[in-house]
């Protein structure tokens, strides 16, 4: 078995990023410059989005945080976005989901100019993947697919299941891994919560990618021999024994299907640390291609 | 076996609309308006843009035909696009595909003003039918689900293969079979030219959606006892004996196939059918769109 460590390629996409930025230092040359909008106090988001402003100032890029109140309305916060799209200097800008609900969260992405919009979640971005166009490509399947191919694991032919259909994770990874492309071309069957043979089709993948949200969903029983099996579940499972009071685990119950799978990501270290690297690699495209327009 | 009659469907569909047109009238409203551009001199083409046009009229829709040479620069056919968008009187237009190959057809699409884009081809579109918003069904896809729901075959849970990854057929409808909704729901498999167990998978299937483009490639023995089947495949095959030199068949080989399936449409008078019909339906909500709008 083999450990897909994705804290350690995330670590090698940023230290990439991180020298072609010096170049355009050394270059004279504006370097990227990503803003994050975050909308109240939700203790997940907080994390996340300090992660992603801390991961900027290592790599050399400018960062910006723009912290709205809970109560923010819908108007302020597209002002926000139409300065954000208008702003010369930000090359690429992400509003933390989820958002409070009296907010319009598709009226938001909508607003989002598509030449800015890192995280990929404007329609207009979603179709251009679909139709295998130059995109912005959603951070986190984006991330399964650099991992497979940094570990060289070709899934051409190969039959994949992804588990779960949400609009940031399962359905683009679906598609991403069922494009034409020599690290892609997979078969790939989307199951969901409605899905009724689960085990039986598990039982048949040789990649699954779990994306369904729930802690330890997937069994050893559950997988095939030599199978490759990436989790993009992360769960906060309260643990009073734990000095933090709780531990991240994901849906995988990693002891048992460690011990079948060739490959597997572990959570944490494996899935999530790649989400961010590939922010920062978007934000450095939408950079690159600002340059080539301008 | 049940057949599953696109054109008897196709003909009730269009049917409805004509009701809905004549209500239209009636109230002194403006009634649909479609455009359709014809490049080049294409038989195949020739034949759906003439069928399209006659189906707007006989169902009491305005309809435009813009008939350009084979030899027209892409400028040229840009500055079309631009007054089809402008022009008030117009609801929907199509540019017929293929176009010759000196014109960029992805240019072409992109320039289509997305809620003019009855074939539903542009990213916006494609992008909004994956993250389940409003938008243009493309029209292939969407007639298949039409024709599902109209003879009540739930596909809920269900494990749907389909065959072939095309932008306008194959990846829609596998997205649309797998979409949230009382009508879709289907664990969907989407198999191409790479796939390598495609026997096994398919004799697992309940539903089959063949999209692939070989005439007859799927025999009796590669299908499931009382699966649906679903033929997308349209061929026009040379034979000297028939009056027309021709005869029209599908991916799927008839008449072993529809000894084991449940329900199988017919080719031709099956999907090919309800493709127009769904067309003209896209147009239809083009026009009440636009009226909710004024």
């Amino acid at each position: 078995m083999v450990l897909l460590e994705g804290l350690k390629i995330a670590n090698q996409i940023k230290e990439e990023i991180a020298e072609t930025v010096t170049k355009m230092k050394e270059a004279g040359q504006k370097v990227p410059h990503l803003a994050a909008v975050l909308v109240g106090e939700d203790g997940a988001s907080l994390t996340y989005v300090g992660s992603k402003v801390r991961s900027c100032q290592k790599i050399g890029f400018e960062s910006t945080l723009i912290k709205l109140p809970q109560e923010v309305t819908e108007e302020v916060l597209l002002k926000h976005i139409d300065e954000l799209n208008r702003h010369p200097e930000i090359d690429g800008f992400i509003v933390q989901l989820p958002l409070p609900k009296h907010i319009d969260e598709h009226k938001i992405i909508m607003a989002i100019d598509p030449a800015k919009d890192v995280d990929g979640f404007h329609p207009v971005n979603v179709g251009k993947m679909c139709l295998d166009l130059e995109t912005f490509l959603p951070a986190t399947p984006y991330g399964v697919m650099e991992l497979l191919e940094r570990y060289q694991i070709s899934v051409s032919g190969k039959h994949a299941v992804v588990i779960g259909r949400s609009h940031i994770v399962g359905r683009p990874m679906s598609v991403l891994l069922s494009r034409k492309g020599i690290w892609a071309d997979a078969t790939v069957t989307l199951a969901h919560s409605r899905t009724k043979n689960l085990k039986e089709l598990l039982l048949q993948a040789d990649v699954v990618v779990s994306a369904l949200g729930v802690p330890h969903f997937v069994k050893g029983d559950m997988i095939k021999e030599g199978a490759v099996v990436v989790d993009v579940g992360i769960h906060r499972i309260p643990d009073a024994r734990l000095p933090k009071g709780y531990y991240i685990t994901g849906d995988v119950d990693f002891e048992e299907v460690s011990k079948k799978a060739s490959y597997i990501t572990p959570v944490p270290g494996g899935v999530g640390a790649m989400t961010i690297a590939m922010l920062l690699k978007n934000t450095l495209i939408a950079r690159e291609r600002a340059m080539t327009k301008a």
